[in-house]
C-alpha cells in the first residue's frame, strides 16, 4: 500500500477544512509542527479565544513503528510485532455559543507490513456530535449529512455505523451516551483499497457540511451565565469520556503522543459540582430526557 | 478477620475529619448514604462553596463481591475467585484560595475469604499533597508529619512510602510529578494484623495535623484572577491524573462504583490551555521548577 496517496489526502483535507472554520471564525488557527522520538510526527492546528470556538484543534499526524504491540491489535493478534504505519486527521471544537454543539471527527489509515508477506492495511473514523442544548432540526441535519456520504457505499452503512457510534461514544459510568451521536466505524477492509479509502475520504469531507451549517444557525442566539454554566458542567462528561474510555485518547497518552495535541479534545472551561440535576421542564432537562436518548434520527 | 473493628475504625474517622473540617471551614458538610446493588454502600460527607473549601469529600465505602475479580489481584493472583470485603476512608480537599493546596488521604483495608481456608487481609493507603504555589515550610510540615506518623512501626518507613507516593502520583503523559507528595503504601500484612492496622490508623489520623496548619497559615492570602486562572489550568492535571493514571478511581468507576461519590475527586471549576508556559521567574514557573521536582524535603 502506497501511503503517499493518504497522506495527501488527510494533509490536504487538514488544511481544507482548518480554511473553512478560519472563514467560518474570522480568527487565523495557529500551526504547530512536531516529531515523535520513536518515528513520524504531525501538524497540530489550533484556536483558542477566536469569536466562534472557545477551544479546538484539527490535527494531522502520521506515526511509525517498528513493532506493533499486542495491546494495539486486539483483533488481528497475528499483527503484532509487524512494523507499522499510522496516518489520520482528528479534530475536536468546542464553541463558546452554549446553543452551538461540541463537534469531533476523526478520519485514519493504518498499514501493518513484514519482509515477504502482504500489507495489512485498514481504515477507522466518525463524527459525532455533543450539543448542550438540543435541537432536534441541528441533530437531523447532522446525521443526515453522514448517512448522505455512506449511501455511495451501500445502503445499510449507515445505520450499521450509527449504531456502533452509539454504543462507542458512551459513558459506562454515568450509563449515558456522549452526545447525540453520528457515525463511527473501524478495522474497514472490505470491498478493497479503493473503496475503503474512498468511503474514509467521504467521511472526511462531509464534515464541516454536516457540523457548520448547525453552527451557522446558532452562533448568534444570546445567551447567559446560566447557559454558560451548564455548558461548563456537561463539558465534564466530555472529559470523563476522553479520559476514561476513549482508546484513541488514551493509546496516544500511553504511547507516548504529543500531549498537548491530543489534549486539544479538552474544553477550555469545565466544572463539576456533586449530583447535580437539572430543573424539571427546563431546556437542561431537555438535553439529557430527550437527546441523550440514543434514537432513530432520520426515521 | 474482624471487620467491625475496621468498620469503627473507619466510620469514626470519618466523622472526627469532618468535624474537625466543618470547624475549620464554618460551613456544614452534605451527608449521603448510598447501597451498591451488588453488595455494601457507603456514606458521601460533601462540601461545595464552602468558606474555605470549594469543593471537597469524605467518602467512606463498605463493599463486598462474591468473586474477586483476577484484575483486583495483580499481586496475589491465587485470591482470584474469593469473596471479599474492602472498607475504607477517601477524601480530596479543593480549597477556594490558590494559596492553599488541593489534598487528599485515604486509607482501606481488604480481606479476601474462602471456606476452608484463612482470610488473606491487607491494608493501604497515604496521603499527599498538590499545591498551585509551592511554600517550602509547607511541604516540610506535611511530610515531617507523615514521617512521624511512621517512626512507631519503623524507621525505614517514611523514606519508603515517601518514595512509593512519588512513583505512584506521577503523570506519565506529562513527565511530572501531581504535587509534593507525601507516603503512599499498598499490599501490607507484614508484621500481623495488629501492627498493620495500627500503622493504617496511625496515617488516617495524622491526615488533619498534616494538612490543617498550613490551611490556616494561608487561607486569608489575598490573590487576583491570575492565581485562580493558574489554580484552575493547574487543577486539569489533577484531573488527568485521577482519570487517567488513578488505578482506584477507574477500578471504581469500571466496578460499578458510585459515580458522584468517586468523582468528588474532581475539582469544580478547571481550565485547558494549549502549550502554556509560565513567565520566567514568576511564582507560577516555581512551582514546576522547584516543587514539582520529588526531592527530600526533610533532608
Amino acid at each position: 500500500m502506497d501511503s503517499h496517496r493518504l497522506k495527501d489526502f488527510f494533509t490536504g483535507l487538514q488544511d481544507r477544512i482548518v480554511s473553512e472554520l478560519e472563514a467560518f471564525d474570522g480568527r487565523p488557527f495557529h500551526t504547530d509542527s512536531w516529531q515523535r522520538p520513536e518515528g513520524g510526527g504531525g501538524i497540530s492546528r489550533l484556536i483558542e479565544d477566536g469569536d466562534v470556538f472557545e477551544r479546538g484543534g484539527v490535527n494531522f499526524s502520521h506515526v511509525t513503528g517498528h513493532s506493533l504491540p499486542a495491546s494495539a491489535t486486539a483483533v488481528r493478534p497475528q499483527l503484532a510485532g509487524r512494523s507499522w504505519e499510522a496516518l489520520g486527521v482528528s479534530l475536536v471544537l468546542h464553541p463558546r455559543n452554549p446553543y452551538c454543539p461540541t463537534a469531533h471527527m476523526n478520519v485514519r489509515g493504518f498499514v501493518a507490513r513484514k519482509a515477504g508477506e502482504e500489507d495489512v492495511w485498514w481504515f477507522g473514523g466518525g463524527m459525532d456530535m455533543t450539543p448542550y442544548y438540543g435541537r432536534r432540526e441541528d441533530v437531523v441535519h447532522f446525521h443526515r449529512t453522514c448517512r448522505d456520504a455512506l449511501v455511495p457505499f451501500g445502503d445499510d452503512l449507515y445505520p450499521k455505523y450509527k449504531q456502533w457510534c452509539d454504543a462507542y461514544f458512551f459513558l459506562k459510568h454515568r450509563n449515558e451516551p456522549r452526545g447525540v451521536g453520528g457515525i463511527f466505524f473501524d478495522d474497514l477492509n472490505e470491498g478493497g483499497f479503493e473503496r475503503c479509502f474512498g468511503l474514509t475520504q467521504a467521511v472526511g469531507n462531509a464534515f464541516t457540511q454536516a457540523y457548520l451549517p448547525v453552527l451557522a444557525k446558532r452562533r448568534d442566539m444570546p445567551y447567559g451565565e446560566r447557559e454558560r454554566d451548564f455548558q461548563a458542567y456537561r463539558r465534564g462528561r466530555y472529559v470523563e469520556f476522553n479520559l476514561v474510555w476513549d482508546r484513541g485518547t488514551l493509546f496516544g497518552l500511553q504511547s507516548g503522543g504529543r500531549t498537548e495535541s491530543i489534549l486539544m479534545s479538552l474544553p477550555p472551561i469545565v466544572k463539576w459540582r456533586y449530583d447535580w440535576q437539572p430543573e424539571a421542564g427546563s431546556g437542561e432537562a431537555e438535553l439529557v430526557e430527550t437527546f441523550l436518548k440514543p434514537q432513530d434520527w432520520l426515521g
